[in-house]
């Protein structure tokens, strides 16, 4: 790598990047995604992967995932169990192949999109404090050690309303990073993740807010902008979406209610 | 939206989120996939799509494309035709179904994701002034109106090298930013895009390195980080990729030899 000055001196330095490599989820012997990631925890992001786009309705369907190359993650299912969204069935007909004539289309683009949650973040009762949410940013990059090599990284973290982090996973790509997160927690027995935040480092898309409701987490934070289609399902599956989590001020978006300053906060929280 | 403090204020406020919606892209009739994109130059976007996904070789193949709805875009293609990788043909069987056995399957991964490109920017002359780039990126932001109100787009631009903007496109997903830079150029005819330098407001990805190549895009520079995949392609294709383009310094990947001093700079540039 060069390193260039607008001066017009120039250095010949070395450079960390961050990894990306194409990693292709194989179900049962036909593959049905590739997808850009940076190598790690391939099991959790292949198991995330399925689980949150609602291709994998539980665990158990599973027989086993492994790598069975360092780039294919081929996932097999137990005798008699589908993908509940697999080839064939009327899910994945919607979902990748609809072939519907022009007219109601845009209605069955975006029903295509959306996959179904079992849980109901709705009801979760957790309350999480400004205060603590304005901590978690730091707490993030703090953990983010490649982060701060490549500075390439995309991070996703899960924490318990009092800011513990309890786990963080990086990826070139936020919504694998999230994939990663969620596949950590399936395999370990912990969905729902009930009365738990879900901090991003990029922005919240509309994809992100989709996951965090598969995975049954209550509050999705994101350091920058979410987007409005992110808004509009926080707002009808009750998830609380908090944007633009930046030094003292955040904006909340949806079930406000879960941000309130009389929830428990770190005993040395910033007033 | 619901502005907080750590303090324990709150106040309502109204807010512009970037729109974001999904648009399904149908090839004669068929489904051929759904991206969650801004809504805005979509007929651009899917020109985009299909030709720097290697899927389109070239528009005079194609005899319309018009919105059937507003988040469906239908491509005809004219008779006869069909697309340089659609169903059933080999390449698409490589990418999108592949079904290999495991073993040699993580090179197929790559291969599948790899197009080929009918320009070469190996060979092109073109030389770009470490302050021509270096001033890049305000003049992008400063053509971003629409990222000032929402803070929420990627940015891609065409520039000159001597600096001038040339269109500038908005999205959610950076993909969609360049597929729609494009499909504006391939419809007006002006690939390749020889001596010509691509701004990107985030990270430089594989993905987008790709495109580059496949508008025959010599300079390809961001704001943000490389990935390795990406700093790899540059290498292997002549691209010079320009990555963490900030302030005076910037750091250049591959084909260092275009960004050089003695390059034609603009009058008034930063010493």
């Amino acid at each position: 790598m060069l390193r260039v000055t607008v001066s017009g001196a120039a250095e010949q330095r070395a450079d960390l990047l961050a990894a990306e490599e194409p990693m292709e989820i194989r179900v049962d012997g036909a593959a049905l995604t590739v997808t850009m990631r940076t190598p790690g925890d391939d099991i959790d992001l292949a198991a995330g992967f399925l689980f949150t786009e609602g291709l994998l309705a539980r665990l158990d369907d599973v027989h086993e995932i492994r790598m069975c190359d360092e780039n294919v993650a081929a996932v097999t299912l137990k005798p008699g169990r589908t993908l509940a969204a697999g080839p064939g069935s009327e899910t994945a007909a919607r979902k990748f192949l609809t072939t519907s004539a022009c007219g109601v289309c845009g209605k069955d683009s975006i029903e295509a999109i959306r996959t179904r949650s079992t849980f109901d973040v709705a009801a979760d009762p957790v309350r999480v404090s400004p205060a603590v949410l304005a901590d978690l940013p730091d707490r993030l990059r703090d953990a983010q050690r490649v982060f701060s090599r490549t500075g390439g990284l995309h991070a996703a973290g899960l924490f318990t309303p009092d800011g513990t982090l309890l786990v963080l996973r990086e990826d070139v790509g936020r919504h694998n990073a999230v994939d990663k997160v969620a596949g950590w927690a399936l395999r370990g027995g912990l969905l729902p993740l009930a009365g738990h935040v879900l901090l991003v480092s990029g922005r919240a898309s509309f994809e992100l807010a989709q996951k965090a409701v598969m995975i049954g987490v209550p509050v999705l934070a994101a350091v920058s902008a979410p987007s409005s289609l992110a808004a509009s399902l926080a707002e009808e599956t009750g998830l609380t979406l908090v944007g633009f989590l930046r030094g003292a001020t955040m904006n909340v978006y949806a079930s406000t209610q879960r941000v309130t300053a009389s929830a428990s906060a770190p005993v040395a929280a910033p007033r």
